[in-house]
């Protein structure tokens, strides 16, 4: 460490406390890597201020030395976004946690940054709300992470991506000034719409340290079905159908051949007697009596043969192995070293990437598991793919492969995932240049030291 | 006009063509405000390019001279957002108009600045599509005006703000730059939004040439009822119970006794023969076998004596005279000078809110006639005001009167329509220090020279 690298650390300790710092051999692995497993470093130090003044005061030191900080939430990210480099410090929000407020007139609550997503449902669910915000790492992600990647999930058909349930933010810029707009109302057009900037910056922006979320009324019955279906098209207007006909739509996962023997076996679960090439998880939230109006959409769709077959799920137990499937969680384990990627288009144009991705892949990789699978409403895919005897340089490869497709369908490399470190050479694949300049322009502007995040999305 | 002011017209003219740019007498006094009508200069010029290129072009020769430029829609703004000086030229879209594409699959239309929402509407309701943004000046009111603005409108309670219902967006730069992110997945996290940027920025960072805005099923039917309440707790009840209870809820409009009774009077109705102190109009969109659930929330509202009373409408013609005395469409005429403001708060704070700003109102102003009525579910009161011997300083007088109310419950001055020149003196009563010099931050960013609809906002 330089001398003005001690003497930024000594000034940290100074006004943060003592508490509030690890450095040397106080910092653990977990600080290495977010869950991408790419990162291999420990940062310089971790910061883990408990109050929104430390962290202001925190970076105000950092920024005056020119001292790099990395804001670091759950570490569940998959892109590299919050891997501190050796000269980095870490920026924990983990000591500040904590539901502020429910407020049930607006159906709002205020929240801590570093409150994990699944006590802040738990809070939610006590007071009778639904916290719309849910993924798979809902155990261990923190609110702030999920602002500052714009999390996506397995809500985003019927109540939109982090972004759109986000009503006020509280961030603290790279020089730190506190910026406070915890506003509660769903309208307000009071001048630019600064929580924008924020939501889905990955940290290079700003520091994310309470939100305003929105709650919605919990649902009071789901209604599950697993859909056989011959083709792409039939998926296509089976989602048509299905948003004009139930208005408690709530899933629609779509998941190709491979990926559903792959996980069926892993389970120990066979569905359909023969396996469909696509199989749609369909699913909706309401009341007790909406079961009536799902039952006869499927019947309409199985008796004009736009399904195959349907099968609703008759408990929760049920409901359970339909969701087994689509979420694969032995994937990673029996799968070692598989590359997941998430990619975004137009709906029309989802059917023939994947063809078109899996034949190139399948070529170029003859021995590899290639499966596909995605939250079809959001135009999100999946792709899954297992390299025997995996090297750092497969993964490029795949990726190359998929995201030249990507970029001929004029899609997106990253529909959920983010950019973080893993996706930046591949910026380029979906966005222009004049796009990535103004981004860098939006940068320059808001942190001009350069001190956040550096290294990540630009 | 100075010999650089000359030198500017003649070289837009040689860019543009003579047919894209009026100047001297042929400049319409309709470029003169919007329906706000505070505005009263003519602008220097008007351009009207039909291509972005064209579009293009005009902003970069007037950002190398310095010329300010006011990017104008439909002219239907109430905050004097479009209005220009005299030194302005002001850019109109007008010519720049049509639905380019209708992509099924995903449920997207692309769509160009200058198009009506009306005629927009038409194309998606030809496709077996509901465009979801729609609001009274629909017949009037341009695409680009409408993203720009990030309009509200009758359907944000299901729907969301335009915000929510952009997908992809080109827009130019001050220097002539052309960002063209046409995006139409729901989900794309690919690097900072631009989109965010733009949308709700009055004009004052880009000018937005085309927008892919999301479309939704067509609903097969819609349930309006009128309900009769006693006190603003009971409203917010009925609306908690609503939202769970009414997957397809679609509006919960409340309205002040002042406010129904000038408008029953004016449109020679009477719903309920004992008036109530608040009324709210309920509807739900969605299929006709969706009227019991309607007709049993209501029953049970009844009974448990949340609402005294309900009309359901029966036909189309009584729910437009519901609609009628919710839109008020006489009060312009018969209150001239009628002064209307636009606030949102979180909705527990409202029934009081409304209370105390009623009273204070009257207590200075003790001729006037006062109502209040909005879109409760996204906390959004509309306070209509009308001075007889109205005068500038008395409308500054209500503004002031309200916004400190605003203020003091942490309230936004502009819900919807914005700040434009007529609320930026109070942009400091909702938004911090810090809030506004991180806005000028973003100007200063994306518009160096400061051409962009100077004066406007901040």
């Amino acid at each position: 460490m330089t001398g003005g690298g001690h003497a930024v650390i000594a000034a940290l300790r100074d006004a943060l406390g003592p508490r509030a710092l690890l450095s040397g051999d106080a910092v653990g692995a977990r600080y290495c890597s977010d869950a991408s497993l790419t990162g291999s470093c420990l940062p310089r130090a971790v910061l883990r201020p408990d109050t929104v003044e430390a962290v202001a005061a925190a970076l105000r030191i950092c920024n005056a030395a020119g001292q790099s900080v990395v804001p670091q939430g759950g570490l569940t990210g998959l892109a590299g976004g919050a891997n501190p480099r050796a000269d980095d410090i870490a920026l924990s929000l983990e000591r500040f946690a904590g539901v502020e407020e429910i407020d049930e007139a607006s159906g709002t609550m205020t929240v801590r940054a570093g409150t994990v997503l699944e006590s802040a449902q738990s809070v939610a669910a006590a007071a009778g709300f639904l916290l719309p915000i849910d993924l798979g790492a809902r155990g261990s992600c923190q609110i702030g992470g999920i602002v500052a990647t714009n999390a996506g999930g397995i809500r985003v058909l019927r109540h939109g991506q982090t972004r759109e349930n986000v009503l006020g933010l509280e961030v603290v810029l790279a020089d730190g000034t506190v910026i406070t707009s915890l506003n509660k109302a769903v309208k307000n057009n009071t001048g630019y719409d600064l929580r924008q900037l924020f939501i889905g910056s990955e940290g290079t922006l700003g520091v994310v340290t309470r939100a305003v979320l929105r709650l919605r009324p919990a649902p009071a019955a789901c209604h599950t079905a697993l859909c056989a279906l011959r083709s792409y098209g039939h998926v296509v207007e089976l989602l048509k159908r299905a948003q004009a006909a139930l208005p408690g739509l709530s899933a629609f996962e779509v998941m190709w051949e491979s990926y559903v023997r792959f996980n069926e076996e892993a389970e120990r679960i066979r569905h359909f007697v023969d396996r469909p090439s696509l199989t749609v998880l369909l699913e909706q939230q309401g009341a007790e009596e909406d079961a009536h109006r799902f039952e006869a959409f499927l019947a309409d769709a199985l008796e004009e043969e736009l399904i195959g077959d349907a099968l609703i799920a008759q408990s929760q137990k049920e409901r359970d192995s339909f969701w087994a499937v689509r979420e694969g969680h032995q994937m990673d384990r029996l799968l070692p070293g598989l590359i997941n990627l998430d990619v975004s288009m137009a709906i029309g144009r989802l059917g023939d990437f994947a063809e078109t991705c899996g034949q190139r892949l399948a070529r170029r990789f003859p021995d590899a598991h290639i499966s596909f699978y995605g939250h079809l409403a959001d135009g999100n895919l999946h792709v899954a793919v297992s390299v025997p005897t995996s090297t750092d340089q497969a993964a490029a490869e795949v990726s190359r492969i998929t995201y030249e497709l990507v970029r001929q369908r004029g899609g997106s490399i990253s529909a959920e995932h983010g950019i973080g470190t893993l996706k930046r050479p591949y910026l380029g694949y979906s966005r222009s240049a004049a796009e990535i300049e103004l981004m860098r322009r939006m940068k320059t502007a808001l942190d001009p030291n350069g001190i956040l995040n550096p290294g990540k999305v630009i």
